[in-house]
């Protein structure tokens, strides 16, 4: 059996203890014979900047590249507002997004039948959802360069930050967009801003091209990113692959997992582009939801987005699909008896601890 | 009685059909004596390129600039998607924006009670939803420099767009939402995504030195965007006024428009700065549904919203407030008589079309 090496990286608020439900899953699977895990830990984010003044250090990022997949909680908190922009948390987490060059994020935003209720939406608009957002990782606003703050005198400052795409950025993540539709329902919805955005005109140029080159068996959309925001809400059924630029997929994504009712369950990943050699690569596994910093350390979060997002771990990274799916039941079948933490507590289930559930997934498992 | 001039600018898809309704109105009150409106008429969008090769013409934007308010309709339709970049339709209405400086978009999302039903959420997260979106209009990724697409060689090229925000254009978009929010419940939330964007940081810390300095009695909140729009799909009512920048803007009025259920009947102003002398400020007043070209001509569009912003002209450009309370009052009226246009009807209610709908409404003034 082969050995991957995991790199855990809890990181603020409530990530290490939905990371500790992580650790006990894989400390079983290897008990168990079932996988063999070499975890090692280290620190990102808030914890980073109070034991070392950075957002992740050069060890951690070293141990983090040479790791098979890293596994991701969550960073920020009002603790550390006042730091310098350059190692806030934040800073830690797209570090290793640039430096892993994890430019494909794949966020799922599927309703689990029995949170429907859970939702701000009525039940039939959400009841049964399954989409995928593809959202690019590694371009954008986020990395663009000049990203400055200059002083222009009489009190004016200016402020720049640069969207840069080019079309190989483009293509790669149309790729993945519509490989992935090929598994599902087989459409790709393109959203971008056309009609304002010089980048979006690149971006669904090249997806139109990328479209009629390589997957004319699949059916393509294009969508203005704000009406595709706005149908998102009204009917989000209509979709099944959505594939959008960084900043317009942090947005769509977060709303998509909020229509869900069920942002404490969703788990994302994040991946780099396959080593022709080695057939590997790199990967980054983080829940969407935040650091909580309010419920952090009292055993009320939700570990459900966490260990889900281990269960992708085992999918895309290791090709254990079939635990991967064990994972997933294990999950709804907890939920269908009637387990609630805080988060997703409503009449007539049973409350439990980050703990308690963690130990009532690996029971079913 | 002053003599006001408007320019009727209907534009494509039902942008006409709907201003009619608003010409209606305009000609009822200058016969009845209520008012003493001067109209002219232009072209913009793709009716503009089909008659003159341009988005809007020379002369059009002279009358614009003449004007005490423009009255929008809608621009856009896959008619003109071919078009060149620079005369595709929208690129009409942005000159209007930039050149005429309106740089205070003001977005309301009201949920009108008899349509509480056509929202997808639930009736009790959007029953009695009133928020006031108000987005910066002609700064951000919309007009900064460079804006371009570049041919690298090797089949690949580089868009480029750019996010630039000065201290003053956001201290000025702050003030209108403070003094909007004083009028209100006295909160402002302002959105923006400082952990990745150098514009946000400086948004953040121009926004709470305003707030300090000249508006200590409002509440004022920070939301990271991404989090905001979550928090807008989970419960809008938390928000009183949002302030935010032009892209962030665009998403999030739409998404919130959409939650109300009632696009079709909301109105948009932008606005300029007042003029020291005379007193007076550059505004255009636009529903925030689009040309819709699908139902274009057939008599099917709801002209509520249109008919509602040259309300908010009253109200805004020419301090009737009192007659904008009438013509508000005489739509809520007609739309609990039962009257609704394809749009919105729903069971035990009555068929409209544009012109029933638009008569009705003046029958109840
Ligand atoms: C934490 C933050 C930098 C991040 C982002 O904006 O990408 C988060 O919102 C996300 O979506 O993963
Ligand atoms: C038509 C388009 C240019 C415009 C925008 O993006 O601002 C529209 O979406 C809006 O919100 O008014």
């Amino acid at each position: 059996m082969a050995t991957h090496k995991l790199l855990l990286l809890p990181g603020d608020g409530i990530g290490p203890e939905v990371m500790g439900e992580v650790k006990r899953l894989i400390d079983w699977l290897n008990a168990a014979g079932i996988a063999k895990f070499e975890t090692d830990t280290g620190l990102v984010g808030g914890s980073a900047y109070d034991a070392h003044k950075v957002s992740i250090s050069e060890g951690d990022m070293a141990k983090a590249k040479d790791a098979d997949a890293v596994i991701f909680g969550a960073v920020g908190g009002p603790k550390w507002d006042a730091v310098p922009y350059e190692v806030r948390p934040e800073a830690g987490l797209l570090r290793l997004r640039k430096d892993l060059a994890l430019f494909a994020n794949l966020r799922p935003a599927v309703c689990y039948p029995a949170l429907a209720d859970a939702s701000s939406l009525k039940r039939e608009a959400v009841e049964g959802l399954d989409i995928m957002i593809v959202r690019e990782l590694t371009g954008g606003v986020y990395f663009g360069e000049p990203k400055t703050i200059t002083d222009l005198g009489n009190g004016q400052k200016r402020a720049i930050d640069t969207q840069v795409y080019d079309t190989y950025e483009i293509e790669r993540i149309g790729r993945v967009a519509f490989e992935l539709a090929r598994k599902r329902k087989n459409k790709v919805t393109s959203m971008e801003k056309r009609n304002v955005m010089k980048s979006g005109v690149l971006w669904n140029e090249v997806m139109t091209q990328v479209h009629k080159r390589e997957y004319p068996d699949v059916t393509l959309e294009h969508q203005l990113a704000d009406s595709g925001g706005m149908m998102l809400v009204k009917w989000p059924k209509q979709f099944d692959v959505i594939v959008t630029d960084n900043l317009f997929g942090d947005m769509l994504s977060d709303i998509a997992a909020m229509l869900t009712g069920s942002l404490g369950m969703l788990p994302s990943a994040s991946l780099g582009e396959v080593d022709v050699k080695s057939k590997k690569r790199k990967a980054l596994y983080e829940p969407v939801h935040g650091s909580a910093p309010d419920i952090a350390g009292k055993g009320l979060a939700n570990p459900i987005a966490m260990i889900s997002s281990f269960g992708m771990a085992l999918r895309y990274s290791f090709d254990m699909g079939d635990l991967a799916d064990k994972v997933d039941a294990a999950i709804a079948a907890v939920l269908a008896s009637g387990l609630r933490t805080a988060d997703i507590k409503s009449e007539g289930t049973t409350s439990a601890s980050t703990t308690q559930m963690g130990e009532a997934i690996l029971k079913e498992l």
